[in-house]
């Protein structure tokens, strides 16, 4: 027996990203679960922002920003990011995290998250109080640490990412692998395309 | 050390629900990693579905889709949906998923998923192949086995929804809590508002 809830804006699960707006010389950082791939080609992301937040002030003005992948050991500093403004706070000093340059743009990404993509903002819409921010990655790096034994591609029980719930507010982890992806839904059923 | 991987569509982990396109006459459903939350007031979702797909021509038609947050063990069901094509193939009929009429919009919502989003189309932009479409969350729908004592809440222990990991394309489930929310962040730094 289903339950109407209302309207809702939780989705299960979703990932908890650090994203950086600003430049070496004044950036600021926040947690952000809002956010998902946007398209393939190219590839982007598209997050939403609350109107107030000075990321979004820093990532207006450079067309920049970058999404930084915590490890769940990373979880006290996160969550310190997304409840506190850059506005009062120093959140680099506060939590000992390191702006660390890019390749490609020039806002910086987090030294101690093993995979980080740089994005440059392609459109921005207006939801409410929110801004859809769109972005194409233009470049992605990963700490050696976290690749696989072809040291090109993240593993991602390696990478340990973070995971956000929303509603219970909870911070997990990942659990074991249940399935290969375009392999298992094979035995289902007709006139899977090779 | 960080490696550069190069541009990439890889964001860790994303969610895997099955979103529905259509109305009772006619529907079809896939599975959509590339989805996130796109605000909050009013409560929206935005996906990036490939121009190609079925579905997005049926949600173009109506205006209207639902998402359909499977548990784990749906895994090869949700798999055959992203792998087939419902140009060929009655995805319904090949999987045995259940079309339940929404309370809200005409699409229909998938009775085996025990978590359900109403969305209305509120905008549409084109990215290369893709077509990010953003819709606001009209009502939400859990079965009553998923929700927490309160009754009003999901129990995502319960919910136990799928994970997708791109790249290693894997399916996991979600792994123990590690922290809460709003909370653990508060012996990391100074001036968290309260």
């Amino acid at each position: 027996m289903k339950k109407r809830l209302g309207p809702s804006d939780r989705l299960y699960p979703m990932p908890c990203p650090l994203v950086v707006g600003g430049t070496a010389g004044e950036s600021d950082l926040l947690a952000v679960a809002w956010i998902g791939i946007a398209a393939g080609t190219p590839p982007s992301v598209s997050m939403a922002l609350r109107d107030s937040r000075r990321t979004l002030e820093l990532i207006r003005e450079s067309g920049e920003f970058t999404v930084n992948i915590p490890p769940v050991s990373m979880a006290p500093e996160v969550d310190y990011c997304g409840i506190t403004s850059g506005r009062t706070t120093d959140k680099w000093a506060a939590t000992g995290l390191t702006p660390e340059p890019g390749a490609v743009v020039a806002t910086p990404i987090v030294a101690e998250c093993p995979y980080n993509m740089e994005c440059r903002v392609t459109a921005m819409h207006d939801i409410g109080h929110y801004t859809l921010v769109v972005g194409e990655v233009v470049e992605t790096h990963a700490d050696e640490h976290v690749l696989d034994e072809s040291g090109e591609k993240v593993d991602v029980g390696l990478l340990d990412p973070l995971v956000y719930i929303a509603g219970s507010r909870e911070y997990r982890g990942l659990g074991p692998v249940v399935a290969q992806a375009f392999s298992v839904g094979r035995t289902v059923g007709p006139e899977v395309a090779e």
